[in-house]
């Protein structure tokens, strides 16, 4: 551990260098701390930074983070920010093959070689991490099958036809294809399937422990943000035991969400990262708003650097929905911007159905809409559309009483219930 | 020309010895026609073959044209077939390696240079294009905005601040993207946008025109089907003056598509291509469905080879909405397996509303429903939902009156009404 931490130090030192010289936002944000690079002598010295948020990316828009000039960007990937506002991510050459390198180390860990055949089952609304995926199953050489838009149906046939070994898709939806071969067919005997590797969303130990007893197959999560260098930031290994986080490219803090304060190894907080090998888009002390904590006995695998928990909630109301990240703030900026205001209103997240899992309750008052009944059945599937190309996610809108609306808010954590 | 005949000569009898041997779909067909590898001595002796049609592709489901062991695959694209079986197309390395430099070639005719900035909107139903033209892009060194599912107000605040040069979409949402410009804003000197490069829908010739009108753009058209190495397939130069075809990967004809029978040069027909660099999947006359003549005089931008001309429609009924293939054949086997029957329809396209373009509907007898209104109303969602995920695109589906269907009928070709 010793020598990663001097490793980590000393990337650590040139980042700080970088970004002071290239990035005013942190220039300034150094310049009224009283800190100069040359006060960071050690990992310790990151606490004396103030934190980057998810707001910080929207107000920084367009390129106010960047650290190398545009001409040196050959990628730029763009997010759906909270308010309307993109958040856009720019990436050197280099950094695009460290995220194919991550890639290709997280399959490694999963034990992926090159007589493996590996389907990738994710949303257009995790393009990018399927594409990593994609890049990194190619670079150690197996066959890929990417994530192309056809039917569950037509995904099984191919899964049994071409003996697919390893499937990379979020739990929802590997949870929904095997229970459709439970269901449907084919036989389990009929699957070439190894492994599933679950990327997006938390899985529980419970349903990879269904999965294992139904279809024998090992569950192998990964754990990345969008906002740094996609899905290898952690992964497990064969034991099983934590996630191993590539701590030669992140050094990783666990905070208080509510004081900001850093916690002691083992407790549970909020991670923070901080690039230290990101040439384009350096982030310092980014809260991921992810919950998990440092584990710190070695892995039975042998490694004895640390590994993550896996993360098992969000500090802020952000639910992953299929990979898509979703809260109340997009919500009712979305409300407010379709509606003028926002009413009373509750989303529903429905666990059951894998392929309309949302659907949005609002009061409709004299103030949104006054029409006849067929310009409402008009107006809500208008208000489903914008819901489409403003958040991303499809969902199903429908009116609600105000009564029951506050029933159901009542069993609901803030405006959002999860059945 | 001559030396390119030459060229296509050689490659084809190689092509031709390859599936001979090792594809038992190709063989058999040659050995009932009583054909011989040594029979092909010219181009002209193509014509001795049977066509390949869609229907080929989906009945030798999953790898009956494949030309190589399984192991020499390296990628496996999924399509949709036409009945609920997929269509895969296989992809040795080197085929992989083709589709980049197809894709880099026809951008480079769009003058795509190092200092462009190229920005991909396609939709999800397209992403293995998008892929090609990304990688295409970056290969030439280009920035690239690869197409992540933002909303159209997010694409165009990039589209601004980013300086994009380059934006690659199909012609109805790049229409759509221009004129929310036009009514929204920003002022159309805040763009720094030189041209547009369509894919998967014709353009016509009043779009472009209106383009470069009102934002002084140019439009370059590509072609390409997705069963045959992406996008490069044929391109438009500088002089807009008809597509250069790759005529060292591929070997056009133009056939009468009632007849089979080949056309002269310059005749209107559908274009039926054979494949003469493919490893994994090679196609020998296949069936396109586009409806095309070649264009034998030089073109103006130097080039003495021949041309193909845009594709005005098809001899089938498919229709393409951004990109995404659909025609009476899906649509009725879609009703079909979800409703037990084909009740009377007809499927709308809106071509002024980019969104949602898809309206289906039908005639609601009692045999396929019968229960109350609200009820009716969660049926039809969730036939909406099963066409998304079967069909891959969306589609608002309401019920009809058999009388008024039959008069919207009137108005369409076939089922489909296009307005």
């Amino acid at each position: 551990m010793d020598q990663i931490i001097q490793i980590q130090t000393e990337l650590l030192q040139s980042t700080i260098n970088r970004v002071y010289k290239r990035v005013p936002f942190y220039k300034n944000i150094m310049d009224s701390a009283c800190l100069s690079p040359e006060d960071i002598k050690s990992i310790e010295d990151l606490k004396k930074f103030p934190f980057t948020t998810r707001e910080v990316l929207s107000e920084n828009y367009p390129y106010g983070l960047f650290a190398v000039p545009l001409r040196d960007i050959v990628r730029i990937h763009t997010l759906r920010g909270i308010n309307g506002t993109p958040v856009v991510i720019g990436y050197t050459r280099q950094d695009v093959e460290h995220r194919v390198m991550l890639s290709r180390r997280f399959l490694e860990a999963c034990s992926v070689s090159s007589d493996d055949i590996v389907q990738i089952c994710l949303d257009p609304g995790m393009s990018v991490v399927g594409q990593d995926l994609k890049e990194g199953a190619e670079a150690i050489g197996a066959l890929v099958i990417p994530p192309d838009p056809i039917s569950t149906e037509a995904r099984i046939r191919i899964l049994v036809d071409f003996k697919t070994t390893t499937l990379i898709t979020t739990p929802s939806y590997g949870d929904y294809l095997l229970s459709k071969i439970k269901e449907e067919g084919p036989p389990i005997a009929a699957l070439s399937l190894k492994r599933m590797i679950v990327v997006g969303e938390a899985v529980d130990v419970s349903t990879r422990a269904k999965w294992m007893e139904e279809f024998g197959i090992d569950t192998r999560a990964g754990y990345g943000i969008t906002e740094v260098m996609g899905p290898g930031m952690a992964y497990e290994c064969e034991a099983l035991s934590g996630l191993h986080m590539a701590l030669d490219h992140f050094i990783a803090e666990i905070i208080d969400p509510d004081t900001g304060e850093n916690l002691d190894i083992g407790e549970e907080g909020e991670l923070v990262v901080t690039t230290i090998t990101t040439r384009a888009n350096p982030l310092i002390r980014f809260r991921t708003g992810d919950i998990t904590k440092i584990i710190q006995k070695p892995c039975p695998c042998g490694q004895t650097l640390w590994r993550l928990a896996p993360v098992k909630s969000r500090s802020d109301d952000m639910i992953s929905i299929r990979g898509v990240k979703i809260g109340e703030k997009i919500i009712e900026y979305f409300l407010k911007e379709q509606l003028g205001k926002v009413p009373s209103y509750c989303l529903k997240v429905r666990k059951d159905r894998p392929l309309e899992r949302l659907e949005l309750k609002i009061a409709m008052s004299p103030e949104i809409f006054t029409g006849s009944l067929p310009e409402l059945h008009v107006f809500l599937r208008q208000l489903e559309e914008a819901f489409q190309e403003k958040v991303g996610i499809t969902c199903s809108i429908s009116p609600g009483e105000e009564k029951s609306l506050q029933e159901l808010l009542q069993r609901a954590k803030g405006h959002i219930l999860i059945e």
